[in-house]
């Protein structure tokens, strides 16, 4: 039977718009609550007791509005909520790990396959420094193959310079030799995007990559690996929404917080403006 | 008659170290308590609202543990919530943007009296987008001189360039001249620090102003403003410590999270290790 139910997306900000914008393209019977936790914007520098418990209140808030699905659209989140979130709620939970782990490994199972592969077999992932100190892709990778080592990097200015829309010339590109050098230094095949703001850096370090590695270097968005994620979930469960096209705006999008640019940083993660914006205080917890 | 209750200290995160450092070493008697709201930092990128509502659950804290005079280390909060806590708040309360505003205008009034000075006298002020949306350093030095014109630039990168340690070489460089070209493009003949992270970059920003001005541009400290404030105000309000040297540590450090790389960082703000550090929750509100 079909579920008319929104699917509920949160995130620290507005990095998992770039979640939202694959899910209403694959998605386009699909209504979308988002809710980006702005007052507490970044949770990228916390320790993993706080942002479980920012995981709880962002997750308690979509589950009231009656959402039919969660995605935790925030890879730190993602890193160390969505085992408890799973255990605690009545509804699927859809972190951006588990996908974006899944396709690296495909990625790589592709590469291997190849009879002009050289080098050790080994993932590299650029995420926040929470994610990357969680130790959650390693961790998930190993859970789908034995084969691949996993070398990851924290890149704490990508953010930043996302947000700024600084994602051309010469500081984005020194900023990403940096750290995408350390990876393909220790024999990375294959990057993973393991934020939900890098994409928008993706084309730069696409390119660094391949100067560096003098080869192309596949890079992994986990935002796309996610949705593809949901509509298989959607479709095993049977809650698709109904197929006559929804009437009126397909995303509703709460905030903690409105800073000033937000217009602005909204609607280069999702593409286009926003046009319903509701401002929530959270329980505190 | 000496007063042996500590200075009370306040940040977003840890940031407000480079007034701690700056305090006890210009006040050798003196006990410091800092308070970093390390799980809700920055405060950069918020509403004035929800820094108003964080500012005051801080200052709740460090009057409970009876500090004698409240210095709000923090140019975003001292921008939206020094008057409020003031008028709140039954002890002497010091933000950073006075004493910076202050410190501009003499350095402007010095560089004035100069019989080679050219141009327009216009102040340059870097800070957090939350600074500078709020116009607190224009206000501030319109209410000390009707001389001077005010020009202001947001430098969101900065903040995790010091957060990561990344002081030297082309990105801060790059980074730095963007901001800095802007400032001193629209004719800035004086630089104002507005953000306590600022003062690690002081070199490379001091550097970059000469090289795009074609002189010396003075660059002014907050930290170091503030600091001379508040020796000034413990001696006019004779509420300075007695002169015997206190046993133990002077510094008390409070934070609301403890996230990784926490003593690392804290030893960049301070320039020493962190003996003593106390996890504590703040009140919501």
């Amino acid at each position: 039977m079909p579920d008319p139910r929104a699917i509920g997306v949160f995130d620290s900000g507005l990095g998992g718009l770039t979640v939202v914008h694959a899910l209403l393209q694959a998605l386009p019977n699909e209504h979308v609550v988002y809710l980006g936790d702005t007052a507490r914007v970044p949770y990228g520098t916390r320790s993993a007791q706080t942002v479980l418990r920012y995981s709880r209140g962002c997750a308690a808030v979509l589950v009231e509005r009656q959402v039919k699905a969660l995605v935790i659209a925030c890879n730190t989140a993602s890193a160390v909520a969505v085992e408890m979130l799973r255990a605690e709620l009545d509804l699927p939970v859809i972190g951006v790990i588990g996908p974006g782990a899944q396709a690296a490994v495909s990625t790589m199972d592709h590469l291997l396959s190849s009879p002009t592969f050289k080098g050790a077999p080994r993932i590299g992932v650029l995420g926040t420094q929470g994610t990357i100190a969680s130790g959650a892709y390693p961790r998930a990778v190993s859970q789908l193959s034995t084969r691949y080592e996993v070398v990851a990097r924290a890149a704490p200015l990508l953010v930043p310079l996302v947000e700024e829309g600084w994602l051309e010339g010469e500081v984005p590109r020194l900023a990403v030799e940096r750290y995408v050098g350390e990876l393909i230094g220790a024999g990375a095949q294959v990057i993973v995007l393991g934020c939900t703001h890098y994409p928008l850096l993706k084309p730069i370090i696409a390119e660094v990559a391949e100067r560096l590695a003098g080869r192309p270097i596949p890079v992994v968005d986990g935002a796309l690996a996610t949705t593809e994620n949901v509509v298989q979930l959607l479709s095993e469960a049977r809650i698709g929404a109904s197929p006559s096209p929804p009437l009126g705006t397909r995303l509703k999008l709460l905030v903690t917080d409105l800073p000033s640019g937000f217009s602005e940083s909204a609607r280069r993660f999702l593409g286009e403006n926003v046009s319903e914006v509701e401002q929530i205080d959270l329980k505190p917890g």
